[in-house]
């Protein structure tokens, strides 16, 4: 795909860079990874440094100092599922500053005005984002998505209503709608049409009909490329494949299709087998700092007794900064014992070696996708990354290797 | 200078690399700052991950992937300095960890055991390091040193001893004297003679006769290079350049010298006119870490509201990759105006990049010092460097420029 700043392979990974910085690696290491494009949110940088000082720094490539293409997020998420208070009505949100607790409203057209601001080469739409479960039916101790659609269950889900009841079918149908409405007025309102691409993005939750009333209503209107948003926020891996096999064949094939959030390689590979081209997620970097690490065969937690005198990399065959050195100062490798050092002596260094392995494991994992794509030599990918065949769950066992 | 892991140009100055890291630089990082040798502490390496393990690991150099020169203290400051719990004898000095709260001994002995097996090139002799500052004759918040002073005066100074009262001048004797006889201990201890240099160091406090006494003491003892000890632990930097300019040239000038844990810029020039070849400190790195940014005319403190929308580099003209980017991916450079907002969102690449910053300052500050020693150019150096002219003081005043 290509954009003013350059262009990227497809499928691709986005690491993302939140705050406009992909925590604790310098854009050249980024880069060295193999990423080729990244994704910042539009919640975090508006609320700081705010829009405005980006736009006079240059826009988000100059402000952080990554040349190639980015991509934001429009800030709808997060306003759901980070903040304390949220007003969801026809015309947009308001939530709550996790910044400064300051009122913050966002409508399709501040969204859009933000991002015009930012200056990312693809821009998403605002949407409604409506909880992916019914809170009436739920568990205790349920995601973050569940509160906030307790809270939407009190506050009442309609402009200005303040029904007793939360109807989630009611409200799943609204949101579907509304995100609709909201797409035809992002359109209208991007002033940079020129050099920012508007995807639109698909919702409706776990209900096939539901998605393919979305992507037809969606699809339908004039965005560059479409996404498949409201999935991997807390359904299972079952029905996060059913819902992406049944859509993303709905969108268009001549246009990118980004499924948004998602995650586990089996989940993208599972994805791009479905015809999706753009990824991104929090795992290879969340889960770094964490000293889990990512491999073929699953995660090993670095900060286990066992790897305490373990001399080997995290990975051998590994070509990242961690398991292979840099050619400047090469002496073979940060072993897994050193990397345990460093996470139980609290130093920064173990979680940007571990996050550096972990972004050079996924774009590995997609460039080696893009391959045996034009190969189609899949018995061969599926011995080199068990992990993509392998049950995914929260609670993921870590395999040791 | 030549070790067996390479040579370094001397004068020369060493990075902190406390737990076997420079914090949140990688080694290759760190080699591109121009740093050829680098410091690791004892202290914390015996305590975590312990000495056992670096030696099974292959010693430091491979432990933590720095295959140039490494130079380890003793321990003895900190366990002098940081400990809740310190007693000294004639033997050695008894602490608790501050990792688990153990009672540690050290001894000569133990030091060089601990020092052989982590297997830096140089290491340093165990000394005793008494308070610098008569604790009786002494206001309140005063630095570290002076609590553990008057720790020292109510526990005792002399092994088994108790006096009531603290008498300051015996201390410095008796530490003056101990110290002489631990050097020779360590010399007897060490093993490892063929590839590890070990330093004696000078001590003697503030005191000019105390400092002769021990530099002829010191010095007529079989060691490849000697350092001055116990300077820049609370003194004015009047008293610190009184003290180098006294000392150094004390030394052998045949063998290298070494002026721990100091300084400034200033107290750097300054030492060196007097002749010493080695430095460390922990500024650039703690410093960086804190926002603060040294320049050729004063430390900038980058959390400053005056930063936010300052598009120039930390330092014009300054070649590091936080100034000038790195080659692969060259926008330019990191704002003021982008690394304020890193430190305000509390995101790792602030202290990162300034830290790359701070140890490139340090570098070229001696590359320069290097050059006008063989120029004898000094009107230039001092246009080039006005901060290692301006007088220095704990609460020295940070310099936009």
């Amino acid at each position: 795909m290509t954009t003013p700043h350059g262009s990227f392979q497809t499928p691709a990974f986005m690491p993302v860079g939140t705050k406009g910085t992909v925590k604790g690696i310098t854009p050249e290491l980024v880069r060295r990874t193999g990423a080729e494009i990244l994704l910042n949110n539009t919640y975090h940088l508006l609320l700081r440094p705010g829009p405005e000082l980006v736009q006079k720094m240059g826009g988000v490539h100059s402000f952080m100092n990554w040349p190639r293409p980015i991509l934001t997020d429009s800030g709808g998420y997060q306003a759901y599922s980070l903040s304390e208070l949220n007003r969801v009505d026809d015309d947009g949100v308001t939530f709550k500053s996790i910044v400064d607790g300051s009122e913050v409203r966002l409508t399709p057209e501040r969204a859009i005005a933000v991002q015009n601001m930012l200056g990312p080469d693809i821009m998403m739409a605002f949407d409604d984002c409506p909880p992916s479960i019914d809170p009436n039916a739920q568990a205790p101790n349920q995601p973050r998505l569940a509160s906030a659609a307790r809270r939407d269950s009190v506050r009442g889900v309609a402009g200005g209503g303040r029904p007793k009841t939360y109807d989630h079918v009611a409200r799943l149908d609204l949101a579907n709608e509304r995100t609709v409405r909201w797409l035809e007025r992002c359109i209208r309102a991007h002033e940079r049409k020129d050099v920012q691409a508007l995807f639109g993005i698909v919702q409706g939750g776990t209900d096939l009909d539901r998605r393919r009333w979305s992507a037809e209503r969606i699809c339908a209107l004039d965005c560059p490329g479409f996404a498949i948003g409201g999935v991997a926020v807390g359904e299972s891996p079952e029905d996060i494949a059913k819902i992406v096999r049944f859509t993303a064949p709905l969108l268009p094939d001549h246009k990118p299709r980004y499924l948004m959030g998602v995650g586990y390689e089996r989940d993208i590979l599972e994805a791009v087998r479905s015809g999706v081209d753009m990824f991104d997620c929090v795992l290879p970097t969340r889960n770094g700092r964490n000293a889990n690490a990512f491999t073929a065969s699953g995660q090993i937690r670095l900060r286990n007794a066992q790897f305490a005198d373990d001399p080997r990399p995290i990975e051998p065959g590994c070509d990242c900064e961690a398991c292979a050195g840099a050619s400047e100062v090469r002496v073979g490798h940060f072993s897994r014992s050193y990397l345990r050092h460093l996470f139980m002596a609290d130093e920064m260094l173990g979680p940007i070696l571990v996050t550096l392995h972990n972004l050079r494991h996924f774009q590995r994992f997609m460039a080696d996708l893009r391959s045996t794509i034009v190969s189609d030599e899949w018995a061969g990918f599926r011995a080199r990354w068990p992990v993509a065949y392998t049950p995914v769950s929260d609670g993921q066992a870590p395999v040791a290797i």
